[in-house]
Order: structure tokens, then sequence, then C-alpha cells
């Protein structure tokens, strides 16, 4: 409660509000020399806060390597249309200098004319493997995996290998932590740490010292599943197998974060009918159609709640206190099924509903509905009374709100486990249907007990 | 779309709602040697399944580190009563083996008496770090943060380095990728990758083979900072710094992924007015609390939205069709003003909004609105004509949902944005105040339009 007390300061502080639309404007940058000294993530920022032209100019005048990451580090809306405004030279010389999974993943925002053209024009060494990138999904592990990464041979001596890794030091990525051990077909054996290497005697061999039990992602394991996984075992990475399990990328825990905090947060974006990725300054006309065609979902099942006040106008002409309070009875059922239906989808998000859990959930709801009711119906039954003067008002609103906050509790349950069982995303929507039953429900129980009640007695 | 379609399928397939009530109940455990075969986090999710008595039987079977790694890895409130109902000796042997920061977060949760008893338990070079880690804030850099890390001194050579951890390799966890150089005062000066100390020529000093540009956390950094640049930087791991610059501890990016995950999924609960952490299967003595108030909260500005309709009884009493259609427009309002509100939130969240973002979002917001209003407006206000047969109340309908959809949109952003600036978490019951505002909008507008038209034009 001590949280509502300083929401309290809403009220006073509301001609502030104004305010924030003063706040400063972004800080353009100054000149190239002076952008490129910061990270690609943070140049990424800045021209993205730039009209397009603007930001294409910047790009063009910034060293390849850093312009090339600062395009992987975009978000995806500006990301693309950036590529589709580059001219063919100008995306290959960003492209040139990129590891082979982040050329990938560029090339595939490409229509297939303008992706054969760009692949000609890298050296056969790159084209190849990207080539090979590009058959896997943009969210499977295949899709994420990076290239780099170091094969030993069982059969090799751990001396051998030292001597290896000393001459190609150039070619490991810094945060070379795991070394995999793989036969002559490249299947996966075992995992050396570098530590383990570098300490262990020079005479003995790679197999002697690898670890056998291996955990590894497939190639089409999706990201969502990955990123589960990662948060529960706390893994630093993963080899990344094909259907013969041969080793052919690595997916690290620092990859992983990124897609976790965008997985894990557009289940609320979904929840609320916003069909695909949206960030605050998505164009709006990239933002009308992923909103727009749930809202008319959402009008349809409207027409319903709406269809059950329809059944009962007669009720509402007779005793027209019964519109005041229609919408608190709903309301109030809406917003306790969203929190239940909230707790639940946060955990599927992050993997942690198991089976008999739903059978669970359902009980626990079934009791917080009964006591939510009770509190809340007492509340509004007795400040109806004393609003309309009417003790039957309050016994109606009383027991539509206890019998609507079960309903909701319920619904919140079963919507996202139905959802699930239908295999579409459990937070698709749900807060839409969610409302619908709440609003059916809540609708049905006020005007159909005030229906009864006008049967006994007058109204006031 | 076509998603919407997938979704119909519910009204065919709604009986087998019923059915996910019956998927298996979680398989028990066998035995514990059986059981310590799996990860920690395993056990964990096991034990939290069951009756509590039961777990606590379970955990004292197991061995010392797979029982203690296991508690560690238990949700909150499960833990809490876990940790509660183990006896001192218990407790301490489950301990004994963690490392210190995962014994100073389950100390954490004892009472000052029961603390003190089990500090007095701990060997005192495990009591003296883990009484300093209790001084961090919980969701703080020092709260997370691990102490087993590496220093080297400046002044070293390469070859000292190199034996020095070849000799205490068993004291290395094994994740090790960076050693962080200090001087005397033990404050932090570089960085060298394992790797480059592995390879370089033994001679030199470990001063010239440094990194010396370092990114670094502060004991007091917040977490869900900590997690936004992990996330926007890449990291693989940050040394912690104390308020003399000196190093004190180290996180990494497998540790964040989890925390990541929870913080980013956790604005979904406070949007709808869930004071703390609660998950599906947290018992309702626990939830009840942590919901109830903010209902209560959301009573209060229902009660205004009421107010709002009471203003306008007498067109309802004239005009009864009003009551069926109020719903529609109030719903419609806000489902728009929460997609509106869901994108903000999660850009905030992500920690992608940036100043001027706000002023641009009202812009877009302002024109989706018009553009969302002017199709859902359009929708209901002929299918309310055709439904009623009067055109006065298709033109009502029409302007009221126009508006609305306009409010919507602007308090999506304008709340976010207003709660930020007050310093109160823009998450916090955001859904509830954005539903007052879209209510009582959209029943004024309503209510307020028939009632010009009725001094017109009679109803139907």
């Amino acid at each position: 409660m001590w949280q509502a007390y300083g929401i309290m300061k809403l009220v006073w502080l509301a001609p502030m509000a104004r305010d924030f639309l003063e706040c400063m404007n972004p800080i353009p940058p100054t000149t190239p020399e002076e952008l490129s000294q910061h990270h690609p993530a943070d140049i990424a920022d800045a021209l993205q806060r730039l009209p397009l032209q603007e930001g294409l100019e910047w790009l063009n005048a910034l060293p390849a390597d850093r312009a090339g990451r600062a395009l992987v580090e975009m978000e995806d809306d500006f990301r693309e249309e950036v590529i589709s405004e580059l001219k063919l030279e100008e995306l290959v010389r960003l492209v040139r200098p990129l590891e082979h999974h982040e050329t990938a993943d560029l090339i595939a925002e490409l229509g297939p004319d303008a992706q054969q053209q760009l692949m000609q024009r890298l050296p056969e060494r790159d084209a190849r493997p990207v080539r090979r990138l590009l058959h896997y999904a943009e969210d499977s592990a295949g899709g994420i995996m990076s290239d780099r990464f170091v094969t030993l041979s069982m059969m090799d001596s751990v001396e051998a290998c030292q001597q290896r890794l000393r001459h190609n030091q150039q070619f490991l990525s810094e945060d070379i932590s795991y070394l995999y051990v793989v036969d002559e077909g490249q299947i996966l054996k075992g995992i050396v740490s570098f530590r383990d290497l570098v300490f262990a005697p020079p005479g003995r061999q790679v197999s002697e010292i690898m670890r056998k039990q291996v955990a590894a992602l497939r190639v089409h394991d999706d990201q969502e599943e990955i990123s589960r996984q990662f948060a529960h075992y706390h893994y630093l990475g993963l080899p990344v197998l094909d259907d013969q399990d041969r080793v052919v990328g690595v997916v690290r825990s620092s990859d992983i974060l990124e897609i976790a905090r965008e997985e894990a947060t557009e289940d609320m974006q979904l929840m609320v009918g916003l069909s695909g990725e949206e960030r605050a300054l998505t164009p709006w006309k990239r933002s009308l159609p992923r909103r727009l065609p749930w809202l008319l979902v959402n009008l349809l099942t409207a027409f319903v709640a709406a269809a059950v006040v329809g059944m009962y106008e007669g009720v509402i002409a007779q005793w027209t206190a019964l519109a005041v309070f229609l919408p608190i009875v709903a309301g109030q059922g809406g917003n306790a099924g969203m929190q239940t239906l909230t707790v639940i989808i946060r955990d599927m998000a992050l993997g942690e509903i198991s089976p008999g859990d739903g059978r669970r959930a359902i009980g626990k709801e079934l009791i917080l509905g009964i006591a939510n009711g009770m509190a809340i119906g007492v509340v509004v039954g007795v400040v109806s009374y004393l609003w309309k003067g009417s003790m039957t008002l309050g016994w109606v609103i009383f027991a539509a709100m206890l019998f609507n906050q079960v309903a909701a509790g319920l619904a919140g349950v079963l919507i996202p486990f139905t959802l699930k069982r239908l295999r579409v995303d459990p937070a698709l929507a749900s807060s839409i249907f969610l409302t619908t039953v709440t609003d059916v429900a809540g609708f049905f129980f006020f005007l159909y007990f005030a229906a009864l009640a006008l049967r006994w007695a007058a109204p006031v």
C-alpha cells in the first residue's frame, strides 16, 4: 500500500506531466572521427535517432568496421530501412569486416536479387560459410550461432594443440574459453577448457583430459528455449550440432542476453494484441497494421458483451442506477483477471510451468477469487448502498462482484493454458480474450441478479 | 490477421480446455542417489513441487554440495520457507560447500539471531568475506557479484604470473577468462585475458600486455542497469569496484541472464498492479496481499468513472440503448491504450528510451489514435445504426470512439513518462491508471455527445 501512497503524488503533480515534453532532444554526433570512438551499439543508437538520409551519410563517413558493427547493432525496423537505401558498393564495404553470422543476418534482409549480387562480391572463403548460415531460421540456434570456434582432434597430444593455438591466435576470438574435441567426421566427442589445455602435461592426449559429458544445442532449437536453458543451467557457452552431430557453431551467454531480454518482454506485447515487434519510435505506418487487427477482433468480442447488456435493456430502463455500476463490476473483474493472467504467462515465458501446475493454479485462483471478491464486493456493496440508498442494489453488486472475481481468476489460468494446448503462443492476445470473459460474465451476473431482485423488490 | 484465424479454433475446441487439467502430475523423485545425479537447478524444481516437509526430507538426504546448490537455485518464496524450517545444523551443512556470495544470499534471508548463530559456525576464512558481502543490497552489483576472481600485480613478470596460476589452479573457478591487474592498493589498473597471458613472452611485464581501458561496475550499481549494459555491450564479464576503486568482485554474463529474464518480465506484473514477485505456485496467502491493494486502489478510480456515468443518468433513462454501447467505447479505448503503454514500458525496460523520444512518441500516437479511431468508429457506428436503427446513435458512437482512441494513445505515453519523472517505476500499476483515463474519457465523450444529440433530435 505504501506504493499506492507514492502514486498519490500524481494528483498534485499532474501539471508537470507537461514538462517531460520539454526534455532535451537527442544530442547530434559532431564529427565522424568523434562518433567512431564510441561503441558500435552507441553509434547505432545515435544514428537511428537521425532522419534516415542523414543517418546514411554518417554511416558512410565512418570507418568500415565501425559502420558495419553499428549496422548489426541497429534495431530491426531501422536496419531494414537502412539496408534497402544503401547502394550495393556501400553495403559490401560494411559487410566485409563482419563475422559470418552477422553478415548472414544482414543479407537475410535483402531481396533474392540483391542477396545474390552481394554474395558475388564476397571472397569465396566468406561466401561459402555465409551461404550455409543463411539456411537456418533467424530465431533458431543455427540463426544465432557464431562459426568462430576451435576444434581439436581426439588423437592430438596436448603439446601439438598448444602449438597450433599459439600459431593461430590471430584467428581466435578473444572470449574463447572452451575448445571442442571432435573425431575425423567432425562429430563432437568432448570439450576441453582452455585453462585445462594450458596446464595439462604436454605429453597427454586430448582425449585423456577432455570432459565427455557435454551439453549441446541442435541447429533447429528455438531461441526462446535456448535462452531458458542458458538461464536455468547458467551456461557460459554451448556448441551447436547439426543433424549429423557435427559441431557447426557456438552460442555464448553474451549473445543470448539481448535475445533473452527481448523474448521475455515480447510477451507483454503479444498479450495486448500487438502482432510483431514494436518500439516507441517505430513509424506509425508500420505500427497501424500491427495494432488495428486485434482491436477489430476485440470489437467483435465487445459486441458479444454488449449483446448481454442488450438482453437486459428492459431491466436498465426500469432501474438506471444499474448503468452506473455496470462498468465497475466488469472493470474490477478485468483487472483481477489480468493479474492472474500475467502471473501465468510470465511463468510460462520463463519456462517455469510444469505439468500439473495448471491444476494447482486453478485451486489457488479459486480461493483468491473468493477472497478478493468478498473484500471488493463488501466495499462496493456498502458504497453503492450509501450512494443510492438501496440495500437491494448493494446485495446485487456484492454477489455479482464475488462471482465475477472467481470467473476472472479461472479465466486467467484457463486462457493461457488453452492457447498453449492449441500450440498458439499463450501470450497471444490473451488479455483481449480475458476482458471478453470478464465483461460478459460481469454484465451477466450483475444484470441477471438485478432482474431477479426486481421480481422481489421494487428498486428504491 | 492470420493469427486471429488461428485463434478462431478456440471457439470450436473450447470443450477440450478441460483436458489440460488432466495432464500428468509432477513425477516424484525416486531415490536420493538418483536425484543427486541431476543438475541442482532441476533438483530445486523437483523439490519445490513437493509438500514442504517432504521436500525438506529429500534435501537432507542429498549430499551437502548438491543440496546446498539446489537451495540456491530455488525460487525465493519456497527457499524462504525451507530456510525457516531447516535446523541450524542442517543449514550449516548445506551452506559450507557454497561460494561466498551464495552463502550471503541465503544468510540474508535469516533473522538477525539465526544469522549470527550461523556465522559463528562458519570457518573464519569464509565468515569474513560473507560478512562483507552481506553489506550490499540484494539487487546491487555487490549483491550479485562473485568474489572468486584472480588479480595480478602490475610489476610481476608474465612468467611469475603463469607460475602462480599453475600452482593455484584448484582455486580458479572454471570459467575464468579475464585476470585483473591491480596496484599495491588493489586499485584496478587493467585487464589481461587468460589467453594473452598464456601466449605472451615470459619475460614481459604484466603492465605491458594489459589492456588499460576497462569497463567496470560499482558495488552500488542496480542490477536492472547492469543487465541493460551487459545486453547493450555484449560483455562476458565485468569487474566490480568499491568506493575506493578496489576490485572486490566480478559479475559474469551467465549470472546476469537469469536476472535479466526476471527483471524484464517483472514489469508485466507491475503494470497490472502486482506488488512483489509472484509465481503460479506462490501460495494464495502470499498472493492476496500482493494483489488486493491495487485492486482496491482501482476501485477508487472505478468510482470516479462511475460518477461520470452518474452525471448522465438522466440521459440514459431517456435513451437506454446507450447503456449497451457504453462498455464498447470504454473497452476499445482501454485496449488501444494498453497497446501503446506496453510498447513504451517495454522500451523503457530494455533501456531504449532516450531524451526526446517522448515527444516523438506523442506525435506518433496522435496519428495512430486518429487512424484507429476512424477505422473502429466507422465499424461501430455502422453496426449500431443497423442494430438500433438510429443514425444519431451511430454518429455519437463514431465521435466518442475517435476522441477516446486519441485519449488512449496519449495516456499510454503520458502515464509511463510521468511515473518515470516522479521516480516511480513506470510500470507500477500503469494499466490501472490507463483504464481509469480511458473509462472516464470514454464515458464522458459518449454521454456528453449523446446529451448534445438529445437536444437536437429525439432518439430512435
